[in-house]
């Protein structure tokens, strides 16, 4: 295929996805020494049990124990984390850089907390440190706000970044089961891992958002910073409620950047039915970006699996790879010269969805239309749903037009007081899109 | 910004996008530097006119006449070529090239027709030749397929990748329009040019595709060898029953590689209602691609205009930029070392919608089917409909299972020899996608 030199590389975890790229590594290695200029060569991985049975073997000589076995290696250049979490991976990249060798990672946590800390040392080191697969799997959002998108000024993020809760969200808006129903049916399937509590909580995706809005903002925002919220609240009456209104729900990540500051968050929200998020079903990922040239620019694609990581990863390390060939330096990082102020949850503005459990009498609409007048929550729309004629109940669904959260917060508090309340069953935040 | 010496910037066109480039580099010098690492120094634009009032105009002495100004000026380093068609600007590239500057151009008609010679010109002298401008506008879908998705074996492309056709039809499925009011709504809009021949007859997306698939396949495709074919067969009543079998009709873009060789055409398809791509609405253009890594990717953006031409340029322009600045040479151009051969279009395979216009009267389902019989093409469903009380004539509306568009081509001169048949009204692809 080529003349030139393999490019050494070594792995650190041998989990599905570091299989997966040991496997694309051998299996297209012709093609992608053409495309590079060179082969790739998978010196060694990094493992915690030489024993182990994994799902595409390596021969026992190309595994290690030890991390200084790669790092004492002159001919690994370009070393790829796939470990996950935070220790030892960060530690692992953090030496490799030191040593002087390229990095490419998947890890979305060690991404959201210590990117910029690794983006300054990889840069003063003059190596790359590329990161396209920890966030939305196989869709190359990380390239494009590095690169394609850098002339824009970013006003905002949409994100479904979260296959897991996204299939659960899918289940539940399109075969109407409960939550608990659809997070089983995911881990039948292997889109929920046995303790799924980072993907239905929010986290994962808070970690997801830090990276996007860092680079999107030039500005390092960490997970700390980030609100969020999971789906658990989330029942099948809300689902249908919010078909009714026109919307869909899904737990969306917004990073946003306005006059007073960037918000960044994560939480379920009604999303209008007509818009492009609102068709990602099932494990599917999407980011939409606008900016003040681009207008509105949606990504969607696969966002997890180790296909799609795969991908993710192997095209950083081609491109790696294509600059090791003709001696390329990497371009500076991406600038993190702005520190803009993130908001806190309470100072942001959205719109709001409330569902309240009322008795079915005259004058409950009058008493609570009063707390949310006082508060200066302006009622975009109400309905009165599934009166109960035994119970002598009924359902009220609220939309709110856009309200500051800590006002909001307080009516909820005030209307769970009031005599005409039984339960304020539902708060969901319902989102104005771009357009 | 920095202490680093300018990088010099050449225009050649200063129409509406040329415009919004240089106003661009005017307005946002201070951002631009930051990203580069240097300022970006608009020096030189060639124009044809120095008279002529334009949106952003330049000082006197930044407008030239003669390409040779440039051509010897040693400060320009980056040429960006906005004039469009091949002539001169092909000669203009070539020329920048062999003088050893870098080029930009959003020049989708000469990248269609010129293309693999260029990259490789460029490769020679160790040069960049970008052009993410030239498909989809903002979209950055020639990065993706350059560098992100390159580990992929690429199977398939699906495109709506032309504006003015896609705001057409978007006006005939929603308002109910024809073709030439939606037309004139367009051109009022500015959407459409007085003469919109490239974009309503499919020539405009034939270029598109050609180079999506050249990089998608590594194998050198010109518009030649793609086939296609414009709007201005459909009617309203392809709409009507087009919804009602699930599906929206849209001018798409085909290319795929299977075990017999290439396809790649543009023409009307009915694709699933429920697919991502025929939620693209107006004049917005979404590109997916299906590899064997990524599984299915959709990029969804504005495809033209002056702001979202000027992103993807300016990006491109960026990235030579951040490389000029660390002395880097680009990577090779991706390699082109496949040639495989693009079939026919009467050897492709799609599925087929028929709408026939009969007289309503018995046998006439059995004389057509056994037509489509004869010739192996098998039905998938039929629907009879609007009959006619007063012409007693009806419209039968046929789709068939994939098959070969040779022999579709037969039965169609055969059902219009039919007595049975008044007149074979339309013939529209129907078109499986990736799932």
């Amino acid at each position: 295929m080529s003349d030139s030199q393999p490019i050494g590389v070594a792995l650190l975890g041998l989990g599905v996805v570091g299989s997966g790229v040991a496997e694309a590594l051998e299996r297209r290695r012709d093609a992608l020494a053409r495309s590079v200029g060179a082969p790739l060569e998978l010196r060694k991985a990094l493992v915690r049990d030489l024993g182990k049975p994994r799902p595409f073997p390596l021969p026992p000589h190309k595994l290690t124990l030890r991390m200084e076995e790669i790092l004492d290696d002159p001919d690994v250049r370009v070393v790829v984390e796939l470990m996950g979490g935070e220790t030892p991976a960060g530690e692992h990249v953090r030496r490799a850089l030191e040593r002087g060798k390229h990095v490419v990672t998947a890890n979305k946590e060690l991404m959201a907390k210590d990117g910029p800390d690794l983006l300054a040392l990889a840069d003063s080191k003059r190596l790359n440190l590329r990161f396209e697969g920890a966030v939305g799997g196989a869709i190359p959002v990380i390239g494009a706000l590095s690169r394609d998108l850098l002339a824009n000024r970013v006003r905002s993020i949409h994100a479904i970044i979260n296959g897991t809760t996204n299939f659960i969200l899918t289940r539940m808006a399109e075969d109407g089961m409960d939550a608990g129903q659809a997070l089983r049916l995911a881990q039948e399937r292997g889109y929920a891992e046995a303790d799924p509590a980072n993907d239905v909580e929010g986290l994962d995706a808070a970690y997801k958002l830090a990276i996007l809005a860092t680079l999107a903002f030039h500005s390092p925002i960490s997970t700390r910073q980030v609100y969020w919220e999971g789906i658990s609240r989330l029942s099948p009456q809300d689902f249908r409620y919010a078909r009714e209104l026109g919307y869909a729900i899904k737990l969306l990540a917004v990073a946003k950047r306005d006059q007073d500051g960037l918000e960044a968050r994560v939480h379920p929200a009604l999303i209008p039915e007509a818009h492009i998020l609102a068709k990602v079903g099932g494990v599917f990922n999407a980011v939409e970006v606008a900016g003040d040239l681009v207008g509105r620019a949606v990504f969607h694609g696969l966002g997890a699996g180790p296909a799609p990581t795969a991908s993710a990863v192997l095209g950083d390390l081609v491109d790696i790879g294509r600059m090791l060939l003709v001696n390329a330096e990497p371009p500076k990082a991406v600038p993190m010269d702005r520190s803009d102020a993130v908001k806190d949850m309470s100072q942001v503005s959205t719109r709001y969805y409330l569902r309240l459990h009322v008795p079915d009498r005259a004058g409950v609409l009058a008493k609570i239309t009063r707390v949310l007048g006082d508060l200066d929550i302006s009622i975009a729309s109400v309905i009165q749903k599934d009166t109960d004629p035994v119970t002598q109940t009924a359902e009220i669904v609220i939309t709110t037009h856009p309200s500051r959260e800590a006002a909001l917060r307080r009516s909820l508090a005030m209307l769970g007081g009031l005599d005409v309340v039984k339960e304020v069953s539902n708060m969901i935040r319902l989102e104005e899109l771009p357009s």
